[in-house]
């Protein structure tokens, strides 16, 4: 599509930072991605790029003229490739300005992350069709994939106010559910807490009301993508969403990483993308050759589970699941070109989330109603515990990377939150 | 509930304004309600009151230190209060400050509203149970009112960026709609376009991240009522809507009226609150001695039809049915209440829907979907035209107010809004 390979994705290159040359960094001098952070004892947060174990401060280093993302991600993919350029050379090992440019570093350990811009709207997707089945057959036996899904990229509006940024705490929410034998619902701390393993991909250029934005222009309109964990209340959902769809089950918190690998970044990891033989071809406007020919990323997701057990007992998370974005059902390009053909309007910030990213295989949902298959089969974990769905103290770690033969591999960090108990009403 | 009758209600005071005098305004001394406004030439929107057919330019009169409506909104019922009391007592026809106070009026046709304040986050409720039951039945004619519809507040998030505000251009909008004996949807402009009459909700106080607002403080959190319309392609809803909601059949544009009228000004026209007797009681979160004592709002609801026929032969818009917000199941302060339940953030700012109203009686449907019995039914318009569903050159106008013997008349000023051809993709 619109993003070039060029020397920047060299994967000879190493930086003078030294952790940045660590095999197993996410932030090798390839990736440089963008995101927000507070210096110790600043309220402010300020532009930043990942380096390694480290984050170059953009307005300290000279290279940034605002701390406002929102008007950094407005100024589109022109700026955010020049500045990547400039970047890569000032950070290659050989770099003559390394003397000047150490200064601006800042290291990750005493930095505090915050979302990385404002985030103005919040729409989730549902690209996964693995997903779409394997959830549609628990809520809707007899018709797990509705009519609609092979021709329309559903969406839904969520809500931004609640986006929250990764290592959070999650209260475990309380509201209303109704046991299917019950006659009324019963209110209290919702039993069936869920994760669910999404990307989250920001809008970069914004486009007018009214004016759509064609599907081979539509990536233009992205900044890139970070993981994004749509914290999902199953029980508060199952009794809610009918007829208007999910809201208190999902609006208590969602959870961003606080660093957005660019589309820039992402290049090298483009893949072919086709709807099967057997499925209907997408409606023209969202179709295109580029689309066809290049419109998937291939993004290799998992998600991971430390129960307080395992904490307290020393031993490192547990590996739940993986998936790749690769498998979507519906392209990023698609995404954009459905959102605004009716005129709606995206703007600087705006995150889309491409809905839960599930598998084609069993042990591949992204989440636990699906791993555990509506909590009818607990999944055993190695150190002798059970889950159906989300306990007290359990931190849900989402991780993803892009790796290619000829190039680096690249990360997008760690997307983690830990369940607080319910407040009690 | 927490807002007073006071001496800014008495029905006897008049403004030294005199079109504030006119029985017929929307705007006496007993309403001042909020909004923002540009004077000519100037970009920036201010903050203003109204009065009569004048604007009172806060700042200019020193009575805001800040353009910042969310600012003003976040202070709280007390701050408002305050302002209230000495607006009234400014503007009183007996007033010595009228010399000084006069340079600070902004004839109402010399300026341009803007949207009362940002909106961060858009949600929208369903609390007309007559609007659930009629469309209900036109989606799902067995099954009209879900079994979730009594207990639970419905409601979903809407698209923030493109709520406009009043005397905007509608563009048509086009997509993918599905003919029920069709094989494979369309794509095209809206052939089902809609308006939906709805009152706006401004919250004012914040509530933190995982902290429930309790009902009997839900009103603090209110800044106040204006006019909503949420234009809806039905085509587009029917095909798009599962299982997750509406999403691109209400985006492309909301429209809000320009005016804030405050939960201080709506004092006299609270009303008693009770579901059914044959209902179930409300959960305990959703109920309280003083929602139930007064918890209802009587507003007077109308929507009115200027067709482009209309306009060119200078007849005047039509109404098309009238409703009352004092119908709806649910509460202002219960939707609060709800919508925090879960520990979901509230902003100054946001903005609730109330979701169509619509009234029991055959007639009162706040939507041409109800109206025209899902086009099977057209309207007779008295200059001799159809209407199933809204064409293009329609103008839908909303209106409100409220009355009571004993009190002064206060009006919400039109929702105005315009529909343009469908831009050709």
């Amino acid at each position: 599509m619109t993003f070039p390979i060029d020397d920047t994705h060299d994967p000879a290159l190493t930086s003078w930072v030294d952790s940045a040359n660590d095999p197993a960094t996410d932030f090798p001098i390839q990736n440089l991605p963008f995101g927000r952070f507070r210096r110790a004892g600043e309220a402010r947060l300020r532009i930043g790029v990942a380096i390694g174990d480290q984050i170059v401060d953009l307005e300290h280093a000279g290279l940034a003229a605002t701390d406002d993302m929102n008007a950094f991600m407005r100024a589109g993919p022109a700026a955010r490739q020049a500045l990547r350029r400039t970047l890569s050379r000032h950070l290659r090992a050989d770099s003559a300005e390394r003397s000047r440019f150490v200064a601006s570093l800042v290291p990750m350990a005493s930095a505090e992350m915050g979302l990385p811009c404002r985030i103005g709207d919040y729409t989730d997707f549902y690209t996964s069709i693995h997903h779409a089945t394997s959830v549609g057959r628990q809520f809707r036996p007899d018709n797990p994939l509705l009519p609609n899904y092979k021709w329309v990229p559903i969406g839904y509006h969520g809500r931004a106010s609640s986006i929250g940024v990764s290592a959070e705490t999650i209260r475990r929410p309380v509201g209303q559910a109704k046991p299917p034998d019950a006659d009324a619902p019963t209110f209290g701390p919702s039993r069936r807490l869920d994760y669910e393993l999404e990307l989250a991909l920001f809008v970069a250029l914004p486009n007018a009301q009214g004016e759509p934005v064609p599907i081979d222009r539509a990536e233009e309109h992205l900044f890139g993508l970070a993981l994004f964990n749509d914290w999902t209340a199953r029980d508060i959902q199952a009794w809610e969403y009918q007829p208007l769809g999910p809201f208190l089950s999902k609006n208590f918190a969602s959870t961003v990483s606080p660093w957005v690998v660019t589309m820039e970044a992402l290049a090298p990891f483009r893949a072919p993308f086709a709807h099967p033989e057997a499925d209907p071809p997408p409606l023209p406007y969202l179709d295109s050759p580029a689309n066809r020919a290049s419109g998937a990323i291939d993004v290799a997701l998992e998600a991971w589970l430390q129960t307080a057990a395992m904490r307290a007992a020393g031993r490192p998370p547990q590996r739940l699941m993986q998936s790749n974005f690769r498998d979507s059902y519906w392209t990023a390009a698609q995404l954009v070109a459905h959102h605004t053909v009716n005129g709606c309007n995206l703007q600087p910030g705006d995150l889309l989330g491409s809905g839960t990213q599930s598998g084609p295989a069993p042990g591949q949902g992204g989440s636990m109603l699906e791993l555990s298959v509506g909590g009818r089969a607990p999944l055993q974990l190695a150190d002798g515990e059970q889950r159906s769905f989300l306990e007290d103290g359990d931190t849900v770690i989402l991780r993803g990377h892009c790796e290619r033969p000829g190039f680096r591999r690249i990360g997008f960090g760690d997307c983690a939150g830990t369940i607080a108990p319910a407040r009690f009403a």
